[in-house]
């Protein structure tokens, strides 16, 4: 039958999606199309909008490339990416594993460090800062032999795949926790940062008068067989911009315990004290965003 | 206030939008955050699963290029296009005023043409076709001076975009209506085609085992002061896939007359004659989909 009206398009898209042979495909894009449908029809979408929104999302795959990944970074400033880090670790916000989005800078193949060693493979002036993680299970039991993947931006906040000044992979690198369940590094204290507004979600940030800039925190990916892959985020408790993070990703029990040493002296120097918590579960590593 | 929950991400992002000074792109965003936010909750949707989203949406963008558009394929194919059109043309199904999606292949400034003119600017082997269009207003008063613009894929079911063998802007014209508010022009019977199927929207069909066949039209976009742009598409009644277009472009009162005159000889010719009707409103051009 051809469509009779504007209410049996969405009946013709839903009967042609459940043609698919796999129940979660048919499930997701059938949720997909009625959800945009009642979008259409909720905010009487013109014409000229439909157009519009033609351009924006081809102008996101456009944005992307090997070392910058739109389609997430979009994502992260609507929330759906902290969405889905909370709905898939219990709710990451009110348990003792508390989970971040990934954000769009992670990479693989980060060098293997020795316990102890510097992220710095290049002169990056800043403030120093010691790291001390520890890793427990959900009884409270350490875990040895996570690898505990790291990454973070500079103190002028740029990672080093954004700035031409610092080493391949610099401020990057992956420990091992040892039999206590240990782990610890230096590098230097990481500074918030504007999420890259040379895109569309650029254009929207500025549209909505929203401020770009991220609370300055250390990036974590811990990973053991048996266990769920926990990807974080460590914030200090002093950062401007807990409250308007536009990517939603700070969390209460992110906020990392950081103490200064020698205050005001050349030896001054950050400590920052964290413990993980790892579920059973599965060890996955995800699709690195950039290359 | 740092969140608190996943319920706490929703009013977070609701809240930082709202900031905008701009009433109807709040109001939009808005309700996109809404029902992005209410498809992940109530499909669950997993860490990997948003994965394979950013690289699908990635490569919408990255399938685009100055002859392809395939951010309005992917709408078609969810049936968002239609339902925009039929939302914003009176419900168009039940109405004389029968609109079509725009598709991705009309193209600005095709040739002007003298009334009776033929289409074909190469070589073009087909059953001939005559074309005999009115346009009346919706009083039933005939409308001279409306430019309509033509456009249709070739026998062998290409776009000349698509097509080394046929010349820059064969089979498109555009025509004017005369005193009588009518217009006629020759050209070769059009064939059904599939809708481009080598990006992520091909991926797609191919996973509903969805049959990519559009049935055979021609595109027509009618515009004069006065009245609202009338963007549709003429069906022949006798298409194998009336009932399975992949893009949900036919409605009842868009199957237009066909008639064979001289059948099984070398005279045979396809006539279609069909009644356009137009309402007041804003002329306006939509933003061409390609170069």
């Amino acid at each position: 039958m051809p469509i009779e009206s504007e209410r049996a398009v969405t009946q013709a898209v839903l009967r042609a999606v459940e043609q698919s042979a796999d129940a979660r495909h048919a499930e997701l894009v059938g949720a997909l199309v009625r959800h945009l449908h009642e979008f259409i029809r909720e905010t009487r979408l013109s014409e000229q909008e439909l157009e519009f929104a033609f351009d924006f999302l081809n102008r996101i795959g456009q944005a992307t490339n090997d070392s910058h990944n739109e389609a997430a970074l979009f994502s992260d400033a609507l929330g759906a990416s902290t969405l889905v880090c909370l709905l898939n670790n219990g709710d990451g916000a009110a348990t003792e594993t508390a989970s971040a989005l990934l954000g769009p800078f992670w990479r693989l193949n980060a060098p293997e460090l020795e316990n102890g060693a510097s992220l710095l493979r290049s002169p990056t002036p800043g403030t120093p800062l010691l790291m001390r993680g520890s890793v427990q299970d959900d009884t409270g039991k350490p875990i040895a032999g996570v690898r505990v993947d790291v990454w973070q931006a500079s103190p002028v906040g740029l990672y080093e795949n954004q700035d031409a000044e610092q080493a391949e992979m610099n401020l990057r690198g992956v420990f091992s926790t040892d039999a206590d369940g240990r782990f610890h590094f230096e590098s230097v204290r990481p500074a918030g940062y504007p999420v890259p507004m040379h895109g569309p979600t650029g254009d929207m940030l500025r549209k909505q008068n929203r401020q770009s800039y991220r609370p300055a925190h250390l990036h974590f990916l811990l990973f053991r067989n048996g266990f769920k892959t926990l990807i974080t985020q460590v914030f200090p408790g002093d950062d401007p911009h807990l409250d308007d993070d536009p990517v939603f990703g700070v969390t209460a029990n992110l906020i990392g315990n950081y103490t200064t040493e020698n205050a005001g002296t050349e030896q001054e120097r950050c400590v920052l004290d964290y413990r993980f918590t790892m579920q059973p579960g599965e060890a996955r590593l995800p699709v690195p965003p950039i290359k």
